[in-house]
Parts: C-alpha cells; structure tokens; sequence
C-alpha cells in the first residue's frame, strides 16, 4: 500500500509520501513515491503516484516524453506548458498511453488499472495549482474549500487533516500536519512504512530547496512521534469520563432521563422478538 | 455503511453503534444495529451487525430460533448454550442459514454476501468472551493482545483506539474511547450517522443497566465532539513547528546534514531520467 498526501496553502505547497509497496505481506519492498520536476525560476512541480506500481513507474518514465497536440503550435510537455492545467493534461495522456499499451493485459489477469496521483507545482505566470489525476486520465483540483488530497491508505490519517487543516494554515505548521496524519497510518497499517519523502514549496519561489528523506534516525520526526502519542494521551486523560446519572452541575451527563434517554428495549426470553 | 466497536476489558465489556444505513448517497436510513439479549442473572449478550441490512435483519430474526445439533441432548439455542462460545457457534449456524437461503440470489444480482458481527456477553458459571463473526459464520475471540474489534468504516477510528484502548482499561474511560472513536468517524465520513447506542456491561453482573442511545441533543457527547477537536488543536499547536536546518540545541531538527538528510535528486530538465 502506499499513502501520500499534498496540501495547498495560501503560503505555498505541501507534500509528502511515504516508500512501502507489498504485493501481499510477504513481498515488501522501498519505493520512491514522489517525483520532483524543477528548473529554478521557471516551474516547480511534485508528482506523488499510488496504485500498481509497474503503472506508476512507467508513467513517471514516460512522463518526461509525453506530449500533447496543440494545433499549430509545439506539442505540449510538462516542461513547456505555460499552466499547470496544461502539465495535468500531459500527466492525464501518459497514465492513458499506459491504459492503452497495458490495461487489456492486465484485466485478463484479473487486475484493475490501477493508479492515482497527486500532481501540482507552479508555473511562471501562474498561481499554484494542485490536482489529482485518476487513472482514468481525467483529474480534479484542489481549492480553498478542500485544500488537500490524499491517495493510498487514506483513512486514518484523515481525522487530523479535516480538523487541523486550513487554507490560511503556515507551511511549517502545515508540514507539522501531514508528518502528524503519516504518524497514524503508520501506526494502524503495516503495508504503509519510512523512509518518507516531504517537500515544502513556499509560494512564487519556483524552486525549493526544502527537500528531505526522512528515516527512523530523523529527530524531528522521531520527536512527533513521541510527543504526539504522549500528548493524545493526556488530553484523553484530561477530558472527564462519563456519568451515568445526571453528574455534578459540572459535568455533562451521559443519561439524562428527562431528556428521554430511556435504555434500549432488550430481548429478555426466547419467544421474545423485537421489531 | 456502518460503524460499529466492541470492547473486551478486565473490568467488563464495551459495545458502541451507529445507526446509518445507506444504498448511495440518496438512499439514507436509521436503523438500529445492536440488540441486547438478557436474562438477568443468568446471561448477558450483546450482537453489533454490519454489512448488507437485509442480511443482517434476518440473521437477527431467526437468532432466537437457530439451534445446533448437540448429539443426544437437546439442540443448542442462545438462551440454553453453557458457553459464549457455543453461543457464537449458534450466530454462525444462523449466518449459514441465511446465507443457503439468499447467497445465490443476491450473487446473481452481483452483490456480495456482506456481514459481520461483533457478538460478546457473559454466560453464567464462565468468563466474559468477545467475538468477530464473519460472513461465513467462522469467527476470532478477542484475547488480551487485541481487546477490541471493529466493524464497518472502522479506519478513521482506529488510531485511537490503537493508543488508549489496553485490558487494564477502566470501563469509563473505555467508554469515552469509544465515543472519541466515533467522533473521528462521524466527522470524516458521511455514512456514519448519530443516534448510538451504547452499552457498558460490568464483568459478572449477568446484567446491565449501562444502556443509552445517545442522539445529537446528549450532553455528554456534545461535549466530547467541542471538547476532543479543541484540545487536539491545543496539543497540535504546542508541539514545535519543524526547524529546516539544525535549530536550536532544545528543538528536534527536521534535517541534519551530518546524519545523511541530503536533498532527493530532482529532475531539473527534459532529457533527465531518475532511476
């Protein structure tokens, strides 16, 4: 499995994956899942991909080639499109020309084409811009409603996005998140594991050199994980357990009888049945 | 779809549903998925379903009715079975049953036979038992390594429970776990709905009278829901934002040179290819 996530922001971009692939839980191996394409001052984009790994692969290879027809003029390729949109249109036509070459082959072997993918950067003259592209080719972007995408072993680490994650959130605070929700899936999954892969892009810079590899030496994020863990479980602690009957005026009851919280009727002897 | 958690502590057991049901987004419906069976002083049992809604509306209807054969002595119901064990034997004959009945119908219309069951409770003369019955009918006991299951969309859940929940676990606290469980999951998927139904049941009372459906207006989880975000905001917020390089001597940095942490390769122009 596999779980990646990318975060737009009003200063800039996130994002971050993990390197764990299996093929069942006896074939486990360490891959990159994110793919950095950069030319200082012109663009700065960030490819993450989850699914079928010889999908993924293969469109990173083929990515660097593919072109799309505009009319008259050159071909369009990711490194000459003038918007991201544009670099999400030639993603969307590699992960097809794949479709095209593979997805008969592999049906009959009983597999789904696989792939999504979490694409998004900035290019001179435009304003960032994140998308996720299904395997399908076709993609969706993010906005300030919903700033961030996930793929791969989504699930647990949602809760602390939903909750924490804001357009107007600063990157490093953002950065924090993101290690935060890959600290739960690590966790709760064991198809999901280091080494991690986290970029932050700071917005119009048209480079980054925020760029780092993090393994089970990191300190920061072995501080995370700690602190994170210890800290939840103060909190929890610190919140009062629940009283069955109407509590003190300073709690809040669990049961309160007036307010038809009436137990559930029960199935007391076997001839009994509750509709 | 569903959630439900199931709770086997030193102190006694926990059980917690939702009562969401859903065929697509259009199509939403409540609809109780615990029942209770009880005989005071002599057992005590609770059945969480999740999974396809007329299968598990069946295997309900004829639980009281399913008996196994037991050789020379009367056939095995829920409420003459000596062990939970048997019990659960007796769930699993009822799954069959429905599954002989409706299996090849519903196959043909392309849907799977989709149930599970969480099923625990206490027989008088034994231990409290807890219990994952799948669709097959086979089922896993709960132990003191793994003291809790889940049925349903149980991943946004999970991580808290992974954290808090032990055996040596206080039943209140238990019980606060698990509706901070289902907070996580209400606020991250839509087809998990409120009115709960929550049981505690205390080791060796053969009883319970820890019964409560708890609907949006209950005081205690509305607090749990304002209190949980806001203190995860508080324990976000203290723990350091990540340093880039390597910060002060009292904060984790987030990359340090000497430790390996070099930038990933980038591809930084068209004819570049990144093995």
């Amino acid at each position: 499995m596999t779980y990646c996530v990318g975060v737009k922001l009003d200063a800039g971009l996130v994002f971050l994956s993990d390197s764990r692939t299996n093929a069942g839980l006896d074939q486990i191996g360490t891959f990159r899942k994110m793919m950095i394409y950069e030319r200082p001052g012109d663009r700065f984009m960030v490819m993450l991909s989850a699914g079928n790994l010889s999908i993924s692969q293969q469109v990173r290879e083929i990515l660097q080639v593919e072109q799309i027809d505009d009319g008259d003029k050159p071909p369009i390729t990711i490194w000459n499109a003038t918007s991201m949109f544009d670099a999400a249109r030639v993603l969307g036509a590699a992960i097809r020309r794949i479709h095209d070459q593979d997805g008969a082959a592999l049906k009959k072997s009983g597999l789904d084409f696989n792939a999504s993918m979490i694409f998004g950067g900035q290019i001179q003259g435009e304003a960032m811009r994140l998308f996720l592209v299904y395997s399908a080719g076709n993609f969706i972007e993010a906005t300030r409603e919903t700033c961030f995408f996930q793929v791969g072993e989504s699930k647990y680490g949602k809760p602390v996005l939903d909750r924490m994650m804001r357009p107007s959130t600063p990157l490093d605070e953002a950065a924090k998140c993101v290690l935060v929700s890959m600290d739960s899936t690590l966790k709760s999954n064991l198809s999901v594991g280091l080494p991690l892969d986290l970029v932050v892009y700071e917005a119009e810079k048209l480079e980054s050199s925020q760029v780092v590899c993090i393994d089970e030496r990191n300190p920061y994020f072995q501080m995370i994980r700690t602190t994170w863990g210890d800290k939840l479980r103060e909190v929890f602690e610190s919140i009062d357990d629940p009283q069955w009957n109407a509590g003190t005026a300073a709690q809040a009851p669990l049961c309160v009888p007036s307010q038809r919280y009436e137990a559930m009727k029960k199935i007391t002897h076997p001839a009994e049945k509750l509709v």
